[in-house]
């Protein structure tokens, strides 16, 4: 694993993108997060500049090498689905142009991993992201959904390394 | 209206993206058209990075002031939707970026006007699409329903300017 190894994760909305950086060697520590709100003034190929620049920002500022993005799978119909699907296109083209390994994980694997319980609540999600981030303060919904697909993806990484590694934890 | 008007009409798929731009003025004629296919080796980021840079070079190399891009309302389920979703988000931003004014058609108002009739076939808008730009080879689907677009473009602008000149045509 790298010195300094950061994972981005991305909660992708078409309204507000919730974004969380931490990092993961030497220590599990949050870098950095936020959430990208378009204004509902713009329409809908300006929102995508939008968020595609200010990701595209935040990889630039952070540096992480690998980008995890929440898989929405369940959305409600076709026409939200397409227009939750033009936000992921522009999200997942920022992280590839800048060179990131890009994960998708689904709602409930990211629940599962953070909280054993893939039906978990948002509150309970944000709790565990809290407890493993050491955190005082309460991050936004948006927010700690993008970080617990980050630590979702350093949960499934660290796992691998420990069965190449021969077994135990 | 600019003494060079030009039009990027595209028709976008998640595995295949037509495109063509059509020149509007002085006379209407075809300018250039293609396919985008992203080779189906590449992971979804991937796509969506060849689909953004190889629009990017068209708007380029042919310098259109106007993006039509046909809207997708009735793809078949949701997971299908998200997915073409992605390809709108990255063909929509390229537009945006580059500063184009973006429209959307849905295909049954290009077929309304282009044929006539909401309901025609795919070869029906073909024969249109050539008798308006006078082809004499007949492009493939993907190339003429991305120039259909352009064209359906160009009739709501003729007619709109029809309106503002006091009526006729």
């Amino acid at each position: 694993m790298a010195a300094r190894m950061r994972i981005l994760g991305v909660d992708p909305g078409s309204h507000a993108t919730g974004w969380g950086v931490v990092q993961v060697t030497p220590a599990l520590r949050l870098v950095a997060s936020g959430v990208i709100r378009p204004g509902h003034e713009l329409n809908l190929p300006d929102r995508l500049v939008l968020i595609h620049a200010e990701l595209t920002a935040v990889i630039a500022a952070h540096a992480p090498q690998v980008m995890a993005v929440e898989d929405l799978f369940n959305a409600r119909n076709a026409r939200s689905s397409l227009i939750l699907g033009h936000a992921r296109g522009a999200i997942l083209l920022a992280g590839a142009q800048a060179g990131l390994a890009v994960s998708e994980y689904p709602p409930g694997t990211v629940k599962q991993a953070l909280t054993g319980n893939g039906q978990a609540g948002k509150e309970q999600v944000r709790f565990m992201v809290m407890r493993l981030l050491q955190l005082v303060d309460a991050p936004p919904l948006d927010e700690s959904d993008a970080l617990a697909v980050a630590l979702a993806h350093q949960g499934r990484q660290r796992f691998a390394a420990a069965l190449r590694a021969g077994g135990g934890r």
